[in-house]
This record gives C-alpha cells, structure tokens and sequence, in this order.
C-alpha cells in the first residue's frame, strides 16, 4: 500500500523545489555543498518539533515564531555554523537570510524559515551566505542536492520519499553526532502534497517523531539546533485528510515509515559508526515504559562497545535494562541476539558462543528483549561506539 | 583539622584487619590478587547502600538480607566473578562463600558479607574461592592488598584514610567502568574505629555519598554490583557520635572528605582515561539543579571527546546545561575553563584560543559554570572519553 519510490527526496511530492551550492561556510570542504533552499510554488501548512534543550539555536528561536501562523513557503537551512549562541547579531541574521531567501524567490520573508547546522557559538559568515543564496537554482529534482547541504559529519545524504494513494510524502535528514531523544535528530525536513488540517497535522508530526526520531540515539547528547519540519501544500488535491476520516490513518502510517526510514538512516550513520543496532523491547507494562528501556539500551556505552567488538555480553544488555527506570523483573526477562535465544525467565541458554559473535560480527545487529510483565512493545535504532567516534569528536570544533 | 594519614587506607582506624591472596578468579593475571577479607576485631555498626539498578548482582541482594541487624564483623570479596545473573545457585554460592570466611576468622556466619565484581552472567568458580580464603592472612597493613584484590580494569588502587580529634576513618574503592550516579562506584568500604550511632550513621553515609560518589561519572552506566559499606567498631573509645552532638559534624565532614577523594580517584582512573574533569556549577535555583548540570555536563561524550582532544569547544559545554533538565537561561550563563573566561552573560569573551588549549592540555581540566539564577552549587567528577576506553569495553568481557 505504502509505495518507496526509487531516490524519493524531498522534491518528490507535487509542487516542492530545491537547489544548493556552496559558498564557504564549510571551509576546505570545497566541492561539497553547504547552502540550500527548499521551495514549495503554493503556501504550506507548516507544522515543526524543536530540541528540548533549554538552550537554543537562534534559527529554532527564529522558526518557533515565525510558525504560530502555520504557514511557510520556503525554508533555507546551512550547514558549517549553526548560528547557536550568538545573541542579538545571531537573530539579525536569521532574519537576513530568511530575507535573501525570499527576494531571491520573489515571495514574502515572513513565509521563510531558517535553520543552520555545524559549529556553535560562531556568527554566520553573512558575506559568503549572501552571495551563496544568490546562485541557488531552485528545480524539481534539487532534494538531493538540498539534502547534501545540510551534512556536517554525515558520510551519506538521507533521502526518503513515499507515495500512499493520491499523495507523496519525501523527507531528508542529517545526524550524526550530538543525536539523542527528545529529538533525535539534528535536521529533518519533511514535504508533502497532501492536503491536511492543521491540527491534525501537527499531532501526526508529534506521533511520527515520538517512534522515529525519538528512538535514535548515537550519544546521549541532544543538539540545541534539533528540527522537524513538515510542509504541507495540498496540491495533490486530496479531501482534506483530518483526525476524522480514514485518510488519516493512511497518511500517519505513511509519515510514520517516513520518518523510521530516515531515523534509522540516522542511526546508521552516526558518527564513527561501524554496526546497526536494532533493539525491540516486548512485555513492558506501558508503551513509554518499553520506550525507555529499548532507548537505555540502545544508548549504553557499554552494550555499544560490546557490539563494536562483537562481544556477546549479554549481562550489559540486562544492566542497562535494570538502570533505566522501567518495572523489570530478573527473573522474568527473555533476551534474544538475533534470533537466538541466550536467557529465558532470567536463566542464561546454553547456546554456542561462536554462533552469537558470528551474528555480533554483521553490519547489522539485532536485541530483542521481552520482559514478559506486560504487552507494550517498541523499538530504539542506535549504533556501536568506536575509537573513530572519539577521534571525530576529539578533532572536529562542532 | 582533617590529617590525610600517609599511606592510609582501610586498616588505619582501630581494630581493623585484612588481607588478600590470588585464587585464580580473575584467569591469566597471576601475581595480581583477586580474593581479600577486610576484619574488625570487635562487631561493628554496618551501613550500606547499594545500587539503583533493578538487577542486582547476587551479593547485593545477600548483603541486604544480612544488613538489616545493622551489624557485621567482616566482608569477603572477589574481583574477576560480580556473581550477578546467577540466579538460586548464586545465592548458595554468595553464603558458602560467607560460611568459609566465618570459619576462617572464627566467627558467625550471619557476620560475615560478601561483596563481587567483574564479569556478570557467570558462576563463581567456588573450588577457587574455597582453596583461597584458606589461604589470606588477616594483618593490619592488609588493607593495601585488599584494596589491590578489589580492582578490575582499575589501573591504581584507591585508598585514603584521615584522622579526625578521636577517631581515623578509612576507605578503599574500585572504579574504573560502569560508573555513573546513582552510585557512582563499583565497591567502597569504609571503616572506622569512631563509636557512632547507627541510625546517624546511616544518615551521614548517604549525605557523604550524595556529594561524592553520586557525582562520580566515566561513562553513565550503573552497575547491578555498586555497593558503598561502611564498618564502625567504636574502638576509639569516643562519646557516641549522633545528630545531636558537635562530634557528629566532625564526622560528617571527615567522611565526605574520605568519599570525595575516593570519588576522585574512581574519576582520574576511569576506564581509558587521560584526563580528568572537574566541573562546578554555581548559582542553580536548587541544589538538585546544581548537582543535575554538574553531573549532565561531565557526562556528555560530546564534552568529553572535546576534552581528551584539548578542543575548546564551550558550545557543547553550554548544550549539555541546556538539556540538563534544570532552568538554565543562555543570556544569564558564565563559563569559565581554568580561570579563563570564556562567556560571561550569555555572551562569547575575547579570549586567546591557545591559552585556553593549553589550560586543556593538562592532565586536570576545571569547567566552571555559574547560572547566575540562585546561590545552589555542586561539583560533579568524570573524566575524558578516549579511544582506549572503546578497545577497553570492546575486547573485554566485564
């Protein structure tokens, strides 16, 4: 029912451009991009979740009220500076670029958003923006090079795009580093050409990102730049979907696959990553419950250095279990690495060792834990610790 | 007032006795020891606390049945086995365990506890551990090798002791992985000679441990095996020490200072670490909030990573307040590195880049942070994170 198209990006749904280049806010990263514009030719109805971090980036700061109207036509977003912590002359020059932006497109400034991604506590180097937006050239394949101008230490871009009856949703991401829930992400943006109430809109958002985003994490640190952004601009010509009518259960399962694509490109991606981590945890005894345990897992430094050495240290697995927070019983606990059962009821299989590190030692690694107290489920995306993580981050002013 | 005692340790107050040999628990490191008893000559008031995890390590659960008289003459412990996930036969084994250290010493069994550490999920080879406590030989030097038989991934053994008016209290500790509040430590035993009164004695180990151990992190993982014990044998011959008189602030405060410089020792050792971090947070609304910066922003890997690459990176420093949970207001914000200032009120300082890689080239890097919101303050210990600590956790079987 749900249908990936084939490179969907951003620009896949009806009526959204974008375009990129780079104009030197990344420097000595020549070649790449770092400045893009994403454009729909019909106002939007805009929805978005911010970071949780008491501390902002301006260009949060900056959306956050440009978007009690609900309605935005363009963003332009940047990558090298995340404009964070650079007070008055930080917002001066949101507003410049959302500005440029919008002279550029011909449309008004206050239908622009900004967001920016990449070293904090610098100014944004305006002279290079400003002469980056003016060489942009908006086109309907330009998702791909949008979604390239707002890497920072991604090794891949994130580009998702579905279609689901009358309408497509497309989406990309960057992660990286600094990624944990609330908001696992650093940027995400999201079109679609549905047409969708507002209110609805907004809760479907909420709903998406509470599965996706917020079960990824890569180290426990959350950005104070983190967005998701959704715009919405109906000309697929759609009844409107809303709350009431069953297209919306269509169009939350679509967003919802949307977003769990891009947050396990996420998670596939983070820093210094070298193996996937899937972690399922059944039996809880409520939904936030199994949230909380599947993230403490996914998010020990431990059981991430165990994978990253392919270590069948299931006693980590259990530990982290116990520290989260959550009801879990000992005695009670089922864990699985693969499809191979190593404890039931608390009591450690006799399994074969070699088998465990041959299923530790793929790209892709897989916990299932059911804690046989309840029946709520969820599932956290996260990846192996490396010493190339540290080196990254030890290196690298973010 | 407080005398470090050179060279001090567990056996420096009155009355106590220990000693450690190598069983072969901890497989392959012959000439290190694995297996010690620490002893009081006459029983003792015993307090403990242990950890928050919801999966505790056999001992732990063994040592909180026997708790509960609030007295105990000796502990036996072991490193290499943490007897955690073991089930019914851990259970047995953690008592006979207990039986032959009575036996050994000459006194009851219901006096004896018991304390494990190292890999989980395993049986404690009993054959080992029963030919080796035949073999310790209690002494009052012996608290040095006890503390050596307690050690893991520990590259140092950490003990300290200090004379205060009457009565020497004592300490010895194991850190190094796994280490993060709530109870940030493996194991500590404390001893003193000073006569005190059980229920204070209680009180002041937690309030000791609140501004020590619990502020303690190399890595947010919280063992099933964190215990914190301590013996008082009254064979100083003091006036009881309670709440109610002057002695008891003494007290107080020559057991925080002995957790402290345990804490900091578990810090300076973590696992892979080059560096160790002190942050003080001051003017938080609450000492709860103080404490909750001081510990998230010497958590973060993101500041940590930065640290271990000498990377005056102040934004990550700031993002971790902002997520810690606790009012922080960007535009209210002093940082300071060393004794430089690197943003007062929000706002970024001149201030020259290579001096401030220089202060963070040092072994002991300080990170002050005022809030500037109200007079609450707290410091918090960790260290930097390094490749080494990824090779360590990835190859080891804990």
């Amino acid at each position: 029912m749900i249908d990936f198209i084939a490179s969907g990006t951003v620009t896949s749904p009806k009526g959204f451009k974008a375009g990129a280049t780079y104009c030197g806010v990344k420097a000595g990263v020549e070649g790449s991009l770092d400045l893009g514009i994403l454009f729909s030719e019909v106002p939007c109805m805009a929805a978005a979740l911010f970071t949780t971090n008491k501390v902002k980036a301006t260009p949060v700061v900056f959306c956050q009220q440009r978007l009690k109207s609900g309605r935005a036509v363009a963003v332009v977003a940047n990558s090298g500076c995340a404009n964070a912590f650079t007070g008055e002359q930080g917002l001066a020059d949101a507003a410049e670029m959302a500005g440029l932006a919008a002279r550029a497109m011909g449309i008004s400034p206050e239908d622009v958003l900004v967001a920016s991604t990449g070293v904090t506590g610098e100014l944004l180097p305006m002279k290079l923006i400003r002469a980056g937006i003016e060489r942009i050239v908006l086109s309907g394949k330009g998702g791909h090079d949008f979604a390239r101008a707002i890497m920072t230490t991604d090794t891949v871009s994130k580009e998702v795009a579905v279609r689901v009856g009358e309408f497509t949703i497309g989406g990309v991401a960057k992660g990286s580093g600094m990624i944990h829930p609330q908001l696992g992400t650093m940027l995400c943006f999201l079109t679609t050409d549905a047409a969708v109430d507002l209110d609805f809109l907004k809760v479907a958002l909420q709903k998406a990102v509470d599965i996706s985003f917020n079960m990824v994490s890569i180290d426990g640190d959350t950005s104070p730049s983190d967005t998701v952004l959704i715009l919405a601009n109906g000309l697929a010509g759609n009844e409107i979907v809303s709350q009431d009518i069953k297209p919306g259960d269509v169009f939350q399962e679509a967003l919802d696959q949307v977003c769990i694509y891009l947050a396990k490109s996420i998670a596939r991606d983070g820093e210094g990553a070298s193996k996937f981590i899937e972690v399922t945890v059944s039996g809880a005894i409520s939904p936030a419950e199994a949230r909380l345990v599947a993230r403490t897992v996914v998010s020990s430094p431990l059981v991430k250095a165990a994978v990253h050495g392919g270590d069948p240290n299931w006693g980590r697995i259990v530990s982290a279990a116990g520290r989260s927070g959550a009801e879990v019983v000992e005695s009670k606990i089922d864990l699985y690495i693969g499809d191979l059962c190593l404890v039931k009821a608390g009591e450690l299989q006799p399994f074969d060792r070699r088998s465990v590190v041959e299923i530790m030692a793929g790209g892709e690694v897989y916990i299932g834990l059911n804690l046989n107290l309840g029946t709520a489920k969820a599932t956290a995306w996260g990846c192996d610790l490396s010493e190339e993580y540290v080196t990254i981050n030890s290196q690298y002013t973010t």
